[in-house]
């Protein structure tokens, strides 16, 4: 049995909180004798900036880059409002993300049954909703340069952005997109403004081209970005895997994770290439919630995220998609007989805390 | 009576048959003595394009400089969709907003009472919305240079989009919303990603500034973009006045828009400064819905949106502020008195023509 490399980033907040969970989970794999795990600990975020004033040490990226897989809980808060910019709290995650080629960052959208009620959108049109985002990480507007805010000769300034993709960078997003259509519903929608962007243009062509070459069998389709979004709201039900930049996958998986009322909810994945050597790839799994500093330290997170966040790490970078399974059913099995944290219950009903929650999920593996 | 200069630019799909609804109301307003017109014509967007070659000719182009408002149908359809990537249909919209300076774009989602049940969202999340979306328009990545595709060395290829904010341009749209929020419930949420944007640093310190220097009675709050598109789909009462840059805004816009059920029934109104001498600014009114192809012509589109559009021009073009709330009563009691195009009418249900609903906003004018 491998023994993998885990490094655990709680981050700010709830971070610390949820991540506790994990902890408990991965300690209950281990004694089973279903998995062998070397846990190591790093800060990022604010309280990394506390520490070391930085939001990431070079200790703890070395620790990423030599890592199987990195858990991330949240970052970011009031109290780090005014750090400079270079180290506010986000820095450490998009530094992770970039230096570690996490290009490909999933981001499942799933109607849990049980919470269908908890969504703003009617029952049927969220019932069942099964949606994959499939976002662009580690380029887009987000790194391109120039990023600057010049000043300008009467005193005013400039602010700059610079939205830069590659045929190369489209094409090994776009092919992650197509083979888990595969194992899903078949059905890929590219989401750009090609109307309006030239990357949106290049976009288009190049996954239209890579469609025609290796994925005939997948059906593709295009679609505006701001129609996209307009869709997800109105039958988000017509989707299987959306593809998308990092921009507009920023925006539209915050839509799509709101639609199913499961925010506390929503597990992501981020993954780098495979190294042709040794057939890994580097990865990153985190909640699509954020901080939450208004309910932190209070046990009233839902661990539930972060725990699938760990389900996902056992099925993309330890090969283990049994125990994923098992975890999964675990949480289902959980929610099914009715255990709620606060953020899914039902007005007045009775919630349990985060320790407890996890607890349940333990029990119920 | 001043004598008003209005174009007419119908365009393409659905296009000239809203318009020809509105051509109504304008006989209407004039045989009752309450305005004069002097109406030209224009063609944009495809139907340009087959006509001269370009999605808006320079007679055109002219006509709009003079008009004291130009009204828009939409453009575009899978007619044109190889035709040479700058005269596509949409560059005739984005030339007119760019060489008018229509740099304030107004965009009202309304939950029309009559139709709260034709929202995908639960009815007490949407009766009563009321919102207003400023979208700067003439900024930002749908304009900065470089935008371009250049062929790397080994063949490939790299898009390349600029966003670019100047603290001029970012501190007159957020005055307009400040202007805007003063009139309604006085509160403006200014939306960006500072937390990854330099334009969005530049913004959030830019909006706040002008804030404190003159707008101090109208509360002032931030909300990033991706977070705010949520916040739409999960409570979007809490939103007056939505601030933000071009690209979000057409996003943001689009989400508020399918909120609240009434896609056909939204206008919009693109403005530009006011002219210190006159005292007047250039402006067009459009839709918020495209040309929708697949309708076109067989009397099925929704006229609402394009009457509306029109009932804006009144109000803020023509200074005709009583006759603008006259027309949107008219629009009311129409759908008051229960008559419903097809897009709007319960399934099955009777729906009347394009023509007929022209013709009943008339009658209740
Ligand atoms: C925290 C922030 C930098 C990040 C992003 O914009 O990518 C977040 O919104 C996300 O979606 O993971
Ligand atoms: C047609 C297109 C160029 C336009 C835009 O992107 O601005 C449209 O989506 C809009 O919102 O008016």
């Amino acid at each position: 049995m491998a023994n993998h490399k885990l490094l655990l980033l709680p981050g700010d907040g709830i971070g610390p909180e949820v991540m506790g969970q994990v902890e408990k989970i991965v300690s209950w794999f281990e004694k089973q004798g279903l998995g062998s795990f070397s846990l190591e600990r790093g800060l990022v975020g604010g309280i990394a900036y506390d520490t070391h004033k930085a939001a990431i040490s070079e200790g703890d990226m070395k620790l990423a880059q030599e890592a199987d897989a990195v858990l991330f809980g949240a970052v970011g808060g009031p109290k780090w409002a005014d750090v400079p910019y270079q180290h506010r709290p986000e820095a450490g995650l998009l530094r992770l993300r970039k230096d570690l080629g996490l290009f490909a960052n999933l981001r499942p959208a799933i109607c849990y049954p049980a919470l269908a009620s908890a969504s703003s959108l009617k029952p049927e049109v969220v019932e069942g909703l099964d949606i994959l985002i499939v976002r662009e990480l580690t380029g887009g507007v987000y790194f391109g340069e120039p990023k600057e805010i010049v000043t300008l000769e009467d005193g005013s300034k400039r602010g700059v952005d610079t939205q830069l993709y590659t045929t190369g960078e489209i094409e090994r997003i776009c092919a992650v997109a197509f083979e888990l259509a595969r194992t899903r519903r078949n059905k890929v929608s590219s989401a750009e403004k090609h109307n309006v962007m030239k990357t949106g243009v290049l976009w288009k062509q190049t996954v239209t081209a890579l469609h025609a070459k290796s994925y005939k069998d997948v059906e593709l389709e295009h679609v505006l970005a701001d129609n996209c979004a307009m869709q997800l709201v109105r039958w988000p039900k017509q989707y299987d895997v959306i593809v998308c930049d990092n921009l507009f996958g920023d925006i539209l998986s915050d839509v799509a994770a709101m639609l199913t009322g499961s925010l506390g909810m929503l597990p992501s994945a981020s993954l780098g290439a495979e190294d042709p050597a040794t057939g890994k790839r580097k990865a990153l799994y985190e909640p699509v919630h954020g901080s939450a500093p208004d309910i932190a330290g209070k046990g009233l997170a839902n661990p539930i995220a972060m725990i699938g966040s760990f389900a996902m790490a056992l099925r993309y970078s330890f090969g283990a998609g049994e125990a994923a399974d098992r975890l999964e059913g675990a949480i289902a099995d959980v929610l099914g007989a009715g255990t709620r944290t606060k953020d899914i219950a039902a007005p007045g009903a009775n919630a349990v805390s985060t320790t407890e929650m996890g607890d349940a999920i333990v029990k119920a593996l």
